[in-house]
């Protein structure tokens, strides 16, 4: 029996290959991590096209009960799909190795992640540091972390992606207080959002990483027909309005010839 | 009307996703890129499951007449398939800007790449730095430029993707010359090959950038259920048959102790 870790495509129900479909027809039980990432569709139009009942997979679920997921596969195939490339995210390879430690065999079925599909805006995708997260501000405290890798990354001269917060199934703080099971509506960073993120670390930390004249490439739905890709300066990238979610942001490290006429094409 | 360029996974037939498969039944003509890569079956099985006919392109149709596929996209719908994701090679990004050029309007149908798919042997995927190509040697002509670069992602840190040269559509030294047309059968680089490529280079050298001590991962057929991946010196993988193309090696950076631990799995 076999655990299928599948790749589901960054767009929609008709990102999934011909393998992947079939695989997840014969497999008796079908998790969706859901809470890393999001489709431009909803959940019903995937269990239509594939024609079975998903089970979604909140983070509680991955991280803390991974062997409902894995245990399962011991007496029956199990499928277990993810938005994008299962290989583009850490949390997957320690699936992995989990399901290695309980014995059970492991496929794996690719497809588009995201972090290959950005090198549609032309920039070179070996000259991509470390990726980096913005997550929205919590409370008092904000993380910084992200400036510092956007700062090392342009000391090097490679550019940086950085992908951003998604909150899918939060509890209020009222509600998390109260464990009452009640949470709030999906909520997504935009561009503008992690640009005012920064510009805002900037005017504390001074250093010059993120200024208004930053040129950047703000990105929205990158893998659909409907995707919006703009280049510009941190300041007229605030101003511009780049739809439905979900919205990612490149800051270029040193850019070659050949990139900046590529980044022309977006201006 | 649109040149629709899809990528077709990195495996065999089944690779395709529901979204490119419906655009290749929707173009009246289907040109498959046929030189940088393969897959694992024949292009009549493609053509079976595709249900279209499929126009080879060679190196010189989209180098040198890449006019023969824009051209006709403003006619009609035209697709191009790209084995694994059209954003991996830059010789896509070039087709990309003539047809931006020629004002033809282009979508891209992303799918995984092998860029992305050897985060399956457990090393982070951001810290893969520049990715080479190690080629055939041609009579007396030793390209050395790949061990530069493992050396300078070496001192950096970073880990190295060698993609193996691909020989698909080439005339004999002497066929060439009488310009006849024949050609000879494909030939696909192994990971022996490369690593005695680079060993040999080493000993010119002596930069001790890559000695029969170094710990490699070799792999074969990334993206296919068959997949083969060893990691060892390159001494002990000197020795491996790793069967079937397409071969890839990875020669790893620094690595963090997680890193290490995924590539034990591979010993």
């Amino acid at each position: 029996m076999t655990l299928y870790i599948i790749g589901i495509g960054l767009d929609n129900e008709k990102d999934i290959s011909l393998k992947g479909l079939e695989k997840i027809k014969k497999c008796s039980k079908i998790f969706l991590e859901y809470y890393t990432s999001r489709l431009n569709c909803t959940v019903e139009r995937l269990e239509e096209i594939y024609g079975r009942k998903l089970i979604l997979a909140d983070r509680d679920m991955v991280e803390k009960d991974a062997e409902k997921i894995i245990n399962p596969a011991k007496e029956s195939d199990i499928a277990f799909l993810v938005i994008g490339d299962p290989m583009g995210a850490t949390t997957h390879t320690d699936l992995m190795l989990r399901a290695k430690e309980a014995d059970v065999k492991i496929e794996v079925i690719h497809n588009a992640s995201i972090l290959t599909a950005v090198g549609i805006v032309g920039l070179e995708l070996y000259k991509f540091g470390k990726t980096i997260s913005i997550v929205f501000p919590q409370d008092d405290w904000k993380v910084q972390a992200h400036y510092d890798v956007i700062r090392d990354n342009q000391k090097a001269g490679l550019h940086t992606l950085c992908l951003l917060d998604i909150k899918m199934k939060e509890p209020s703080k009222e509600n998390l207080k109260k464990d009452v099971g009640i949470f709030e509506e999906p909520r997504f960073m935009t561009v503008n959002d992690a640009i005012k993120n920064l510009l805002a670390i900037e005017s504390e930390r001074k250093e010059k990483v993120f200024t208004e004249d930053t040129v950047c490439v703000g990105c929205a739905r990158i893998g659909s027909f409907e995707k919006k890709i703009i280049a510009g300066t941190a300041k007229e990238l605030l101003e511009a309005d780049f739809g439905a979610p979900l919205h990612c942001l490149i800051v270029p490290g040193k850019l070659h010839f050949m990139e900046e006429q590529a980044l022309d094409i977006w201006k």
